[in-house]
């Protein structure tokens, strides 16, 4: 089990005991999210951006059109933070003080590339539709050379990370305990539902097995 | 229906014709998730920390520990955005280049003060418990001085913001809808589960309506 270097940039200060720095648990959040927030400078101020995103080892790579502000300004700064969040329930004390969430998030510190290498670049699209559907490139219909060329992906290099994780019930302080306040937690799942077929779809296609394993799993 | 102003900052370059700048629309977002991203610039970098927030008027309300590196980056700036992203399906068209997602985001650019008023500082942990569950805070106890004096609440005034949502189908090249290749949308739910009740709680209390309306909305 390795662990990500503690710097200032990653050290997690408040709530240090929820924090890791553990690779196996911070990969295992990023595999389990479709959406990241990214984080770039622009005019000086902090711009948080969601987007679509996939993991292959040590590396996360995005994508977007060959003028995307957000790609476009991470590769002039060179370096990235991105940061993904699972909200797992709503954890509510008797006491407004103790009120929590439960959640898995990481932040992601890292160092930017633009992809030139065409299987590098492939291997990423790839990795972002099966990011979102576990096996999916298999069933759709691949870039052709002018999509391919018309998309830009990032790639950034993992330099440090964290997690910080809270899962357990309500913390509330002992002399609220006798008191006549509900306290509990409401667990907090983000689902699938049934899949909506395109209109336009030939009536003999069926869904694939990687949507029907994909909604079996999250519903 | 007013527009927040459009600047450099909000302007949307990008899918512009999923753009809104519309205050009614933009606030029916930000009061349907739990928690936001906020990015604040430490070391010329954009970090991304997700947390609760709460909603009032033009302005969102973020609290912490005295300490809370984010708050105080945040107050040294003077200013700050945010992001709220709620993902509403996945769109699997047949290409891989439209591949997509249905989502609702906002994008908020506001001045960082620091509440010092305890009338608007209670109103604002107020909110921002309610932000989670409506009406929850009526059946919780309030912060005790201690507790009220322990917490930074940061207050951010809105100056300009800008959504960005995608609710609809599969939008393939025309050259794509006769291949074999099955195109849908997979719709995405954050749902509420049952609530699980403390081990410590006195037997004779029961869930109260705000965490039962909840849980029956979102379930």
């Amino acid at each position: 089990m390795k662990n990500y270097n503690v710097t200032p940039l990653n050290k997690v200060i408040r709530g240090s005991k929820r924090a890791s720095y553990n690779q196996e648990e911070i990969h295992a959040i990023l595999d389990a999210a479709y959406l990241c927030s990214v984080g770039y400078v622009y005019q000086n101020k902090a711009i948080v951006i969601p987007t679509a995103y996939g993991r292959i080892g040590e590396t996360i790579y995005i994508h977007g059109s060959l003028k995307n502000r957000m790609l476009l300004s991470l590769l002039e700064q060179n370096d990235a933070s991105l940061s993904v969040t699972l909200l797992d329930g709503l954890v509510l004390a008797r006491s407004a003080f103790h009120h929590s969430a439960n959640y898995r998030s990481v932040s992601i510190f890292g160092n930017v590339r633009k992809i030139d290498d065409p299987v590098e670049k492939m291997d990423a699209l790839k990795q972002i539709v099966n990011q979102m559907v576990p096996n999916h490139w298999d069933n759709i219909r691949h870039p052709n050379e002018k999509e391919f060329n018309a998309t830009l992906v990032l790639a950034i290099d993992i330099t440090t990370a964290s997690a910080k994780v809270r899962a357990e019930g309500v913390i509330d302080d002992k002399s609220d305990l006798e008191s006549s306040y509900w306290a509990g937690v409401i667990p907090i799942q983000q689902k699938a539902l049934t899949p909506i077929s395109d209109e336009l779809l030939n009536e003999h296609i069926v869904i694939p097995d990687s949507v029907l394993d994909f909604v079996k799993k999250n519903q």
